[in-house]
């Protein structure tokens, strides 16, 4: 492993190895905290429709193109298709809305966010539903019958329209990748999925290895990834961020534990998406491929595996991790 | 719960909670296996043509209902379509040729083994290829893009000609579930899956249950159902069989052990497909849906679990569990 800050997917295309995620970032300080990451120096954003957020941070990326920051051309860009969108005549329109959201001709990247389809909802009655498809406040989750192969062939139209460059898939499980590359005639080039020392996914790793599927980390931070949602799992698991075994790797290289945490992912050629409101935080984060862990160390994290997923569960019908 | 000793699928058809497990039972004993369990009271009996004893199981049923044992209207015989005929044009000649050495008109159950497509052998060359798929011995994996979603299309046409009277799948996850209830014009009626006290599931219970999908569970003994393959499993984990916890519930109840280990499944409706080659246990264990174990009893035993997933591994390209 070198200290390479981009990698290249199988299509070809550059990608870096650490982004800034979009997740959780409030609205009113989403154009300013996408600014300010670009002056740090970060390329790859990684967005969904779902956050509710990609108009401001499409304002910050402009802002930025305008001062010279930076050129389109430098970016990776993602966003995600959400689950009321997974019927195939409702790809194209949410790819094109997302777009027109960030102000962009193309994105570098579009994800299926999840497999899992719930009803549609007109962005017209709510823009942004979650997981409230009723178009009201019940909370009740409806489902629709919108089979993954037949959304993944509207992902492909998209692509060949040129609307993103490269697709690829969230959330998915290796039978899912197993099938997927059983129909896509569009090479899927990326999953993203939970990853973090309790969540090693050495198999899922060599799956997506073995298939040239390059893989997106979210959570890099562990149970901190989920404070401002106040999970369970940010009670019952001690913080990562803390623990001596992280703090002690970081220590010996002079490192934040952050950035150990985010090394030991991208020094094994995966993609990390740390987000931060700290312009310091912002730039140690991105600054984590500087970092060379040794391979005992990367083990001796890999060790703190305790198997534990932090995203999942709800509603039986849509339980993709039971 | 009931002491019930069968269930209703969705379909209205009626399915023994207890079965007899064929996977493992040499050739040369499978058509006396088969007659002494049908003797002993079994009727439904658990197939496939991967087991590379459907002939000679045939060979035991013909011979107990020329006897009078039983009538072929009385049981319940299920068989599963092996990876290497997950082509859409496989299915079927795979379908009629387990019937054929059956020696049957139709299954009450035809299931998808696995949610791995390999490639097709022809059955001239190589009768049960298991995963050995060359044609050779050179043990090689290989391969073939059949989406799952075409294989299950060809499960409904059997089910269509009446070669099946029930489809299902078996060693589907969750999402794979989720997905497949999306495309289904038939209901999967049953998903057989490991399941055993340190394997409990509770999560996939749920999602069938949602589904309307009844549960077989395969494995009940835990790593005592792995001996024969000298699997890790067997050395690292204690036996089922003989834990304080099984064994103190079985004395209070004046049962055995296996049966213990069944009725945590039955009671709860799931069905089990337990082997054996010694007539009285063949027995005890076609018996455990006369044992009632208490809520607290179920409640513990389920305490055992540890999330310990025996099956699985090996080639990351065909890795469903990664």
């Amino acid at each position: 492993m070198t200290n390479a800050t981009t990698v290249k997917l199988q299509s070809g295309a550059s990608m870096p190895l650490t982004g800034l995620g979009l997740w959780k970032v409030p609205r009113d300080v989403a154009a300013d905290q996408v600014y300010a990451a670009l002056k740090a120096g970060y390329r790859l954003l990684d967005g969904a429709a779902d956050y509710a957020n990609e108009k401001e941070c499409g304002a910050g990326v402009a802002r930025a193109i305008q001062e010279g920051v930076v050129t389109r051309e430098e970016l990776f860009i993602v966003s995600k298709l959400w689950n009321t969108n997974h019927a195939a005549k409702h790809v194209e329109p949410a790819c094109r809305k997302s777009l027109a959201d960030w102000g962009l001709e193309y994105f570098d990247l579009y994800l299926i966010h999840m497999p899992i389809p719930l009803a549609y909802v007109d962005p017209a009655v709510r823009e942004h539903p979650g997981w409230t498809t009723t178009g009201d406040d019940s909370g009740e989750i409806r489902t629709e019958r919108s089979p993954i192969h037949l959304t993944w062939g509207a992902m492909e139209a998209c692509h060949a329209q040129g609307l993103a460059k490269n697709i690829g898939v969230s959330n998915f499980c290796s039978a899912l990748i197993v099938d997927l590359m059983c129909y896509a005639n569009v090479h899927p080039q990326v999953l993203q999925i939970e990853m973090h020392p309790y969540f090693v996914q050495q198999g899922m790793i060599d799956v997506c290895k073995a298939y040239d599927i390059h893989i997106m980390a979210y959570s890099s931070f562990g149970p901190a990834s989920w404070v401002e949602l106040d999970h369970p799992a940010t009670k019952t698991l001690p913080s990562l961020l803390s623990l001596d075994t992280i703090t002690q790797i970081a220590d010996a290289h002079d490192a934040t534990p952050a950035q150990v945490l985010l090394r030991w992912a991208t020094q094994r050629g995966i993609t990390v998406i740390p987000k931060s409101s700290n312009p310091a935080r912002l730039k140690e984060n991105l600054d984590n491929t500087s970092l060379m862990l040794s391979e005992e160390e990367i083990r001796t994290i890999s060790g703190l595996d305790k198997k534990f997923r932090i995203a999942g569960g709800g509603d039986p019908r849509i339980n993709i991790w039971a």
